[in-house]
């Protein structure tokens, strides 16, 4: 079973806590008015606006597209990792597909459907100091997305249980 | 032969006009501060400080640094396609390794060992009003690179010559 600090905090306080601790102290999302949308701690949603963000064709541009999966999965994993103490998150690796133009607002979703990944990560982080996690990302709509994005992210804890 | 506007042009200008385009555009690589560094046709050397690039660790953002290696590869790729008239670039796809932490003034290399590869881009696109072209771009000293990335752009004429 997962170890859980949920039962005193809600997922969507503590992504609320993250989202203010980064916005304050990363200058490029405050830049990109990054927002977190949505957490119930399964599926975390973050979006931006489009007029920071846009690029000399009127669209998002690819950097502000990059940025936002990449922070959105770290976020996961930092949320995620903080069940079990206070973790440093690090983005390993990462490749992705620019499949169409986005020409609103910037939503990102990162969602884990199977709970065994999560739980295998954490027991791995508890129980060697050290564990990473693979993650898709998409920006846009589901059923066709405009950016499709995986990204590896390596965790530490920063004292050992 | 590759087509060749660069006998009334210096590589370096026409680099400092795209700077100054794309950092007027792309409100983004303003609040990262951009810096074009060095173009000589064959290679291209950006920029950018570490403060407004600057991570919750004290080191170089991993959006900052994914967002300087997409735009060095796209820069790369619009200079010369712009050789051959007015051009229109995309990303299509990338993949990064993020290797060590930065911890000073982000610095991004894009270099086409292969000359051949650039004239059959060109080729194609004059021909074809369409071509791809695949970049590798460091970020850090060669020998140690802190960021590893690889991008394929793809241009398009916007009217066939």
């Amino acid at each position: 079973m997962l170890p859980d600090t949920m039962d005193c905090q809600k997922p969507q306080q503590l992504a609320e806590r993250l989202e203010a601790r980064i916005v304050q102290q990363i200058p490029l999302l405050a830049a990109m008015q990054l927002c977190f949308d949505e957490y119930d701690g399964q599926r975390l949603r973050l979006s931006a606006p489009l007029a920071p963000n846009i690029n000399d064709k009127g669209t998002a541009f690819g950097g502000s597209l990059a940025t936002l999966a990449t922070i959105t999965g770290w976020c996961y994993t930092t949320l995620l990792a903080d069940r079990i103490g206070a973790n440093e998150v690090v983005v390993a690796e990462s490749q992705m597909s620019y499949l169409a133009p986005v020409e609103g607002r910037l939503q990102s979703r990162c969602e884990m459907d199977d709970p065994h990944l999560l739980e295998q990560f954490l027991a791995r982080l508890a129980a060697q100091g050290r564990a990473s996690l693979q993650l898709k990302v998409i920006i846009g709509e589901e059923a066709e997305p405009a950016l499709s994005y995986c990204g590896r992210y390596v965790a530490r804890l920063r004292s050992p249980l």
